[in-house]
């Protein structure tokens, strides 16, 4: 798995190149073990929780890791280096044609002491799909969750102290085709690097200064633009899914909405709301509660880690007779199927809608208070007013896993010895 | 016109900050009066024509305009300067979220000795448009037609020498946003620049040394991936148009194709062939000879300069009573309208289909000798063997205007003195 590394080769041999002299190129996957480390002669401050430097979502760690890749060698040895500026053509490949991609993942201090990732693998994987998917160059994903260990592992203590259990770092692996190309090809060369920026609590939480906004996000539903389609790349985390999605966020933000609900086609199909995907809770004509998400298949919606590890806890945890069960949870049908705003609509209008959240790493789980679909704006019920009671309980399962809680083997620690 | 730093005005006015002061700030539209010129040290050679270094199209010219936007000032001046590398953030918006869009132009030799940009403002009034189609900030297009006359008027003597009429330089101007931005919103900083690059004559020639090609290219039909769609930014030179479709691209070189011909719908309604707009001849089942292209209306395919030059000279050319008529060059209707493969795979079975070719700036107007539509190849005719006499007759007229063999107001004149 080293992408178009092979193809060359396959390219050199047909073209006359002796296999032996393909060998002495060696086409290398992506090889933790040869990672060197340069550490920063500047160290930066750590910034106070919650100030307005975190809220800005880009005050960097001192270091970052680099890896580049070029078509004749495959993957060069990793760097972990002073963080700093990247340097490229004006005709890289990555500022003309997108090929670029990357993942957000988080790393977490928890109440035991200990830092840990949530279910890098996960990352990992789709990171070499998504890169796959812009014609850049695959890779061992067990590699990269490595270098992202060791990254964590020469910036975690610093950044995220051990005096400040329950906080956490954003992490920003990306790929970008920086060989200088103007033909429309894949990219000659390649640079995979990793960032940490400081990264505010979304879910909950306002910027320093600012006016306490009212719990719950309120969403605009998309009239004419469309995020993705089917035979698209809506599944794939590339930058081609977002920049073209911006303007709509900026309008629904100028109406006062915090993100656009994504809708397709005629029937206005559910599929993403802003960068997260979207989740409701309702129940049917016949009464039976339902956990309900936009399904996989037609590959138009990202494959949330957040959305796959709700959809696991719901249906092992809100199930008949679970000892998680309360008066205002209940047990549910966990439901991935396309569904539309006209049953949304008929759902309020019917008193029949429980909820609705928001899941993913940039905003993990936030309630829904509002859907403004077609200019009329559909309330959504909150719970105790914060947001609703699964929201609230998947929430704090997820976080209980992520901070240490409860040792669960989705909560990957990172040996920090 | 000065697009995101409008809103900052009346932002700064929301927030008590008084009209004076904001008049201090200046918010700039685009201005190439304020254009200064700093001349390269080490100026470079010039490739000689068709050769290796112009075909790997990367080969620069000396200097490159760059034109900074900020969102407190708006567009600051701008600068001709030496040909170099960009410096950006890890966390810059264009590497993560495809805030970024181009233009393709050429700037062409004349017999008569002259410099000329063709059409350039439709290409400038397109980057407006593609700009705030992925939530970049506006200008006024004139302004940036006057920095590629600038610009051109200290490269062009040099790298189109006046020893070498009939040939012409790959002109990419491109906008991305370079402001460090990991949330999800429109970039706070963004760069202009323009570079120039020597390129090859794609819609004939061949690499020195590749073996000789049949003309006309081949044309796989897309099976699964779909380039662009209703609602979506098909018609907006965006990067997000580009990286996603290489695998495509890859995969049918792979088969032997040259290009993807990118269908759309369950009609296999066509679209776009590779980065081109795509033309058809066809008798109708009536007999009539129509020229046929794909609609602007749906937003879908890219608004070509060249696909709007060939519709309008065909228009006022290919008429009855035309001196530009032949006895293989008859008048024709000419028709925008959706129309399928289904269409193109009956007309060649019943004989009716005349020829067929892409139009672009890159491949210019290009013969099309075949389609492989669901595994089968449809042949389509190719008039004298080299291509079919639309193609040929629609791209002398072209080049007679590019090249000053006519004086036409689409060919606009550089002065170089």
């Amino acid at each position: 798995m080293n992408g178009h590394a092979v193809e060359t080769v396959e390219h050199l041999l047909q073209n006359g190149v002796s296999a032996t002299k393909v060998h002495e190129l060696e086409i290398h996957d992506l090889d933790a073990s040869k990672l060197t480390v340069t550490l920063t002669k500047s160290p930066g401050k750590v910034p106070e929780l919650d100030s307005k430097e975190v809220w800005s979502m880009k005050s960097n760690t001192d270091h970052m890791v680099r890896v580049t890749w070029t078509d004749d060698v495959g993957w060069h040895a990793p760097t972990i280096e002073p963080y700093g500026q990247l340097t490229m053509s004006p005709i890289a490949s990555c500022l003309h044609y997108a090929t670029q991609c990357f993942e957000g993942m988080k790393v977490y201090r928890g109440f035991d002491g200990k830092l840990r990732l949530f279910r890098p693998d996960k990352n990992c994987n789709r990171l070499v799909m998504s890169s796959a998917r812009v014609a850049l160059p695959t890779f061992d994903p067990k590699e990269l969750e490595k270098l992202l260990k060791a990254f964590m592992k020469v910036d975690g203590p610093k950044w995220l102290p051990k005096s400040r259990p329950g906080t956490f770092l954003y992490i920003r692996p990306a790929i970008i085709g920086n060989g200088e190309q103007i033909g429309v090809t894949a990219p000659s060369e390649v640079l995979m690097f990793i960032v940490a920026v400081g990264w505010p609590d979304l879910s909950s939480g306002t910027p320093p200064g600012a006016a306490p906004k009212p719990p719950g996000l309120k969403l605009l539903a998309s009239k004419s633009d469309v995020r993705a389609w089917p035979g698209g790349f809506g599944y794939a985390k590339v930058g081609a899914n977002y920049g073209p999605a911006f303007v709509s966020h900026m309008e629904g933000r100028k109406m006062g909405y915090d993100q656009i609900l994504w809708l397709l086609g005629s029937e206005y199909q559910v599929t993403e709301a802003g960068a997260s995907n979207f989740f409701v809770v309702w129940k049917t004509k016949k009464g039976k509660l339902q956990l309900v998400t936009a399904p996989l298949d037609a590959k138009v919606i990202l494959e949330g880690v957040t959305r796959g590890s709700v959809l696991e806890l719901a249906r092992e945890r809100l199930v008949s007779g679970s000892k998680y069960l309360t008066s205002e949870v209940k047990d549910l049908e966990v439901v991935e199927r396309n569904f539309t705003m006209l049953e949304i609509e008929e759902a309020a209008k019917e008193g029949r809608l429980v909820e609705s959240f928001l899941s993913g790493t940039a905003y993990f789980i936030t309630p829904v208070s509002a859907i403004n679909f077609r200019d009329q704006e559909i309330d959504i019920p909150m719970g105790d007013g914060t947001g609703g009671y699964y929201a609230a309980t998947l929430k704090k399962w997820l976080k209980d896993i992520m901070y240490g809680n409860v040792q669960h083997e989705w909560g990957v620690i990172i040996d920090e010895e």
